[in-house]
Order: structure tokens, then sequence, then C-alpha cells
């Protein structure tokens, strides 16, 4: 082993995804096995991602985390799996310019730093917990020079969040439950990239609420304990949406996709509810959203947004195209207008052309907006939605390779 | 025949009622036959019930019917369905004092006047038509001297509006949804009566709400032909949950009664949202109301409420006893304070011993009522619930014999 002074570093960013077939509810709680598959949408980093850097150094005398500069425990049987999985897949790493050797068994006894940091608030309910597992697996395999797949990493991701395993690809990925009792074949794929599909615009509202939520683990487990459907929905629905889902996936058949997405989302805030006690997920104001893309959608024939929505009351709104996304930005900010003293700049955040496209550059535009007409009694709601986010199916991990953008110092591997 | 001055009038009084296992989908659209049993309790008709007086005269050119005062069309198939079976069971009548004779053959040409009027908000969302349906087919067949028993009549009633079945009997009452392609044995049968579990209070929460609502026919309809959970739940779910409940009634064993009705409820509302597209009854305040309880609930360690909604986000919540609804009482003023131009009085409607008991007298005790303590940082939400309505289960349909109680005037036979 080389001197005690080098901390060898490597630093990824991955994307977050949300489902479009949901993931609810496990078979194997310590494994994370679900008890179906599920298809979920990456979301461009650019607007939604964890940047993660992880150091390894001689001088390091125990295992540390920091997420968003705050320290944190790694003693989580989360964190302890993933951290395991990955040393035991560890390779031997030579870098002479820096003088640093390590071989193959040296990776048991070496500590760890971890340092990552969301480009979009946690609190938010926006799957952070995703992008994150995903990105400290990818980064350490980096780091531990695994031979590993992204789809062999998505396993060893899926121990620390389920959803995790679908962020480590791009475009469209499938979560395989698999059927082996160690897991082993419970992992992601990815169906198409994000450049076979790249006319979607997406629309997050997220959503104001006053009330705390349920986690998804805690959810997750009551559900398969209490609800008397979700075990239907696993075996019964859902193996035949999976096959509809990647067809439509695969045609661009967008009147499909969103009939799969809506329904299934649908679908799972009805186990939800049908939890003892029950869960609600969605408010009245994500209902409101609902109601306003159903309306649009059935009074132009052919559906032109899907929605989605995760174990919180974000709307994710997934539109045809370039076009359809501008009419439906259009509606949402004459639906839910921005409170009084919000500036529109930090309303709609993400990609703002769409916001130009619509013609909405101050305030003024979004007070002069119409009403949808296909929504009898419009009303406006201020400060029911805190913001948007516009972006676009994106692409998987990657490594960032200027050093500048670690979130750990070169020399004594702590956070910058 | 006698002269033609006559008027021949009956008065009857019909409860509404509540499922505690829910009735949503129809086999047969116009015979209106379900897709499982259920079962409901009788509200006490002192405080919700519809009042209908039915007359016939020679004297009479066609059929009319008031509501509320309002005159409406008869036109409807679920009023022509009523009025066709139920002349098909008239028999003669001769009432010798005043001079009236009608055969049994005669009846197919007399016409009727119907006035009814309901107790309580139509437009709360309470099951007016239950009660009103119920009402009507009970006067017209005393009326007629129609010779059927009450389960004979409901399978009448259920013609008009199915849970109206529900509505001849008082106490607890189980809609048995038939086998026969004709109907003929879809009807209700009494489990127990109102004495059965008399210490059992119900406190009805009507809460506000800015939605119109997809009528229940409608999102029955829509449930039955879109949702791929309700099949599941008709046939594997409510049989055994049926026989459950039968056994929680007979042993008044609370405990199972408040599990099977919140369960079923949010079943029930489960499908709605599994529908295509989703049907939302309950809103943010329906969602706090059920948290209230959970919370109190879990912390008795036993239940101590149960709770049930329609097609609506108003909550009908069953008390164990009259300990029980005096602290369910407490709890709810608390988190639901009248708003500040209401008053009391208006406030708490029903039975008002409830408040009496809770040591609330005035708006000055609600606003010293303790936050519960099971409930961390317990918010206080004015105006969210319009009122409260305290009741208990009761009886069935009663004749109401002084003539100073009928709505038409013993000589027009025209409202009063």
């Amino acid at each position: 082993m080389a001197e005690k002074t080098w901390v060898r570093m490597v630093t990824a960013q991955t994307p977050t995804n949300i489902a479009v077939i949901k993931y609810w509810g496990k078979r194997d709680e310590t494994l994370i096995l679900p008890v179906n598959d599920s298809i979920s949408v990456t979301l461009d980093p650019a607007h939604l991602c964890t940047t993660t850097t992880v150091a390894v150094s001689p001088s390091f005398d125990q295992d540390r985390m920091w997420l968003n500069g705050k320290e944190i425990s790694l003693s989580g049987g989360r964190y302890q799996n993933c951290l395991r999985e990955i040393r035991a897949r560890a390779c031997a790493v030579e870098d002479k310019e820096k003088g640093i050797k390590i071989a193959k068994k040296d990776w048991e006894k070496l500590h760890l730093h971890v340092a990552s940091y969301n480009n979009f608030p946690t609190a938010a309910g926006l799957a952070s917990s995703a992008a994150g597992f995903a990105c400290l697996v990818f980064a350490l395999a980096k780091l531990m020079n695994a031979k590993e797949d992204n789809s062999e990493l998505s396993a060893i991701a899926r121990q620390g969040s389920g959803s995790a395993c679908r962020s480590l690809f791009g475009g469209f990925v499938k979560w395989i439950m698999g059927k082996a009792e160690d897991g082993s074949d419970s992992l992601a794929v990815q169906l198409v990239d994000e450049k076979h599909w790249d006319e979607l615009v997406i629309i997050i509202a997220v959503v104001s609420s006053r009330q705390k939520e349920t986690s998804s683990t805690t959810g997750m487990r009551d559900s398969v304990e209490t609800s008397l459907l979700l075990q239907h929905r696993a075996k019964e629905v859902v193996p035949k949406r999976i096959k509809q889902m990647e067809e439509a996936i695969k045609n661009r058949d967008f009147g499909s996709f969103a009939q799969l997405s809506c329904a299934d989302s649908n679908q799972f805030h009805a186990v939800c509810l049908d939890t003892c006690p029950p869960i609600f997920y969605m408010n009245d104001t994500s209902h409101r959203i609902i109601s306003c893309v159903e309306k649009w959608n059935c009074s132009e024939g052919t559906p032109q947004v899907a929605y989605t929505f995760d174990a919180g009351p974000n709307a994710v709104l997934i539109a045809h195209n370039r076009k359809a996304a501008t009419q439906l930005m259009q509606k949402l900010l004459f639906c839910f207008p921005p409170s009084s003293d919000a500036d529109l700049n930090s309303y709609v955040i993400g990609d703002k052309s769409i916001l130009k496209d619509a013609g909405i550059e101050d305030i003024k535009d979004v007070e002069a907006l119409p009403p949808p007409p296909e929504i009898k009694d419009a009303q406006r709601c201020k400060g029911d939605v805190s913001y948007f986010i516009c972006t676009k199916p994106g692409r998987g991990p990657a490594l960032l390779s200027d050093e500048s953008q670690a979130l750990l110092h070169p020399e004594t591997g702590l956070p910058k």
C-alpha cells in the first residue's frame, strides 16, 4: 500500500426517475424485492439529479457521509448493504501518477468518505433517495474499479432504495422483479434511451402541503399487510400493463402511454387508500390538477398530457410535445398562479423556454391568461402550488471528470 | 266509483340510511341490481328523514309531484318504474265514512299527487334519494292497500334508487344482491332492529366543498366499466366482509364493526380512485377527519369510533357509546371550530344533549377546548365543516296518522 497521504476520489451525477407503472409493495423487506415489475422515465439531470463524490484514503479512520453539507450516519442497514455489496466487487486500482496502489483485499480495510448533493429540495418529495443511492453505488463502483455493468449495479442500488435501481439508466427503464430468492435477478434494464422519444416535455408541480406524509417504506409495508387489493393489482393487473406500456413506449404511442400512466398512478393511490389505516398522498390540489388534465384530454378527444403522482402530492405531468406543454403551462398558471409575493423566475424553474413559448414574461402575463375553456367556472388557486419545474426525459449516470465539481477536498477528503 | 270530489291521502315518514358495507356497482342498470350485498344502519328519522304524502282522487287529471315545495317531473324512468310496480300490486279500497270505493282495476286510471319533504338539506349529500324513494313506495303501498311486506316493497324502492331498499327497515339492514334475472330476489332484510344496539351514537360532519361531485349513478357506471379492482372487490372481498359484519352486529362487537366499516368505506373510495377518469369524493377535510379518528382509535388501543363516507365529502362517524361520542365531539370541535359568524346552535344540530355532556354551552367553550393529545401539532380549521348532526340508529318507515302532518291539502290534493 502506498504512503498515507493520498486521497482517491470519484464524482458522479445520477438522475432521479418517476415511475409510470408503479412499484408499491415488497415481497422481501431486507433485499428490497418488489411484488411487481415497474417502468420509469428518467428525468433530465440538468434539473433534477444527485451529485456524489466518494473518496478513499488510508488516512480516513472511519466511513463518513455528508448529505447536502450535513453529516449523516452511514450505520443504517441500507447504506451498509450497498457498501458491503460494492466492497465485495472491488478490484485492484493503480494510479502511478499519484502513487496510489490498492490491492483487491485492501478495500476491506480502507475507509470511505461520501458527499452527496441534490440540485433540488430534498423535502419536495421528488425521489431524492432514488437518485442518491444510484449515485452512491455508481460512484463507488468506479472508485473501486468494479467491473459490473449498470444492470448489475442496479441490483446493488436496489438494496439502498428500491426505485434507485431505475436511476442507473437514462430514457425509459424497467425494473424486473425477478424470481431468485437472493434477489440477484431483480434489476433494472433500459427499454429505450432518452433519444428514442425526445419530444416529450415534463412539468412537475411541487404542491404545497399542510400534512406530513407517511414514508414510502412504512406505507408500502402497511399496504402489503392490510390492503386486500394490492396482491390482485400485483398479480393480475400490473403484468398486463407492463407489456402494454413497453409497447406504447416502443411505438411512441402517446395515447396508450398516457392512459396507462394515469390509470396506474390512480391505482397505486387506490391501494394506498385501501390500506389500514388509509394513506393519502394526494391532496385537493393534486385532485384539481388531475381534473384539469382530464378535462383537457377529454375535450381534445385524445390525450395531450399524462399525469403521475408518487408518494406525495406533487404532480408529474408528461406532455406529448412542446405545443402541448406550452398550452399546459398556460392552463396551469391560470389555475395555480403564484402567491402575491412570489416572482415568476423562482415560480417556474428548469427549462424556462416553455414559459417563453407560452408568451409569459412577467406576472402581468399570468394575470392576463384566459380561463381554460374546457373547465367550467375555473377557479384560480393562489399559493396551492409552490413552484413548477420544466424538464424532459434525460440520460443516465455520468462521471464528472472535472475535479472542480467534486464535493470533497482533493487533499483532505473533507467537504469543500 | 264514488263521486268525483273525494281525496284519499296517506302520509309516511321514512329514514335515510348509511351503508357500512358499501354498494358500488350495478350488474343491471335498469332493474338496479348490485354487484354485491351491502349492509347499512338506518338513521333516526327525528333528525334525517323524508316525509311524503301521496293522494289519489278522481279529480286529478295527471300524476304530479312536489319535492320540498317545488314541482318536479315524474316522467323519469325511476319514478315510472316505482309507480308501475306499485300500481300492479294495488288492491281494492273502501272507506265508507268518506264515501270512497276504489276497485282494484280503478288504480290504473286514477292519478296521483305526491308531496315530499326532507328535514335536512337535499344538497348536503345525505342520501336523500334513498329516503325519498323508500317513502314514496311505502306511502303508495299503504294508499293502494298493497299487501306486500316491507322486504317485497324494498325490491320496488330499489328500482327508484338502489340504496332506497335499505330504508324500508330500522336498525341494521342487509340488501341481498339476489340471483334472479328479473331482480325479484334483490331486496332488503332487517338484520336487527334499532333496539339491539342502542348505545351507538352517530355524528355526521357536513363538509364544505368547492367541487361539484360526480353523481353516484354516473360514478358507479364508470367504475363498473373501467376499474380493474371493482370486480375483485365485489367477488372476493365483500362476501367475506358481509359475513363478518353480520357477526359483529349480532354480537355488538364494536372493534370488528369499526374495523370493517372503515376498511370498506376506504375500499369503496379506492375503487372510485381506480376509475377512469378517477372520482374523488373525499377531500382534504374528509382526510383530516379520518386521520383524527384513526389517531384516537390507535392511541386508545381499541376503536372508539367508526367512520364511513358515501359519494361525497361528509363523514358519518359512529361512536361506540355516549362517552366516546362526547369525547369525539370535543375533538371535532377543537379541530373544526365554526367560522366566526356561525352560532353554535346551528353548528351542532340534532341531538344537542351530546354537546351538553361535552360541557359546551357557547362558542367560548369551543375556543377553550384543549388540543387532542394524540394529534401532534393539531391545527384548527375554521369553516372546513359546515355543521354537525348528532343522531343515532333509528326505526324504519312509519305512517303519520295525524292529518295535520300531511303535505297535501285534504280537499284539493295540492301542496299546503
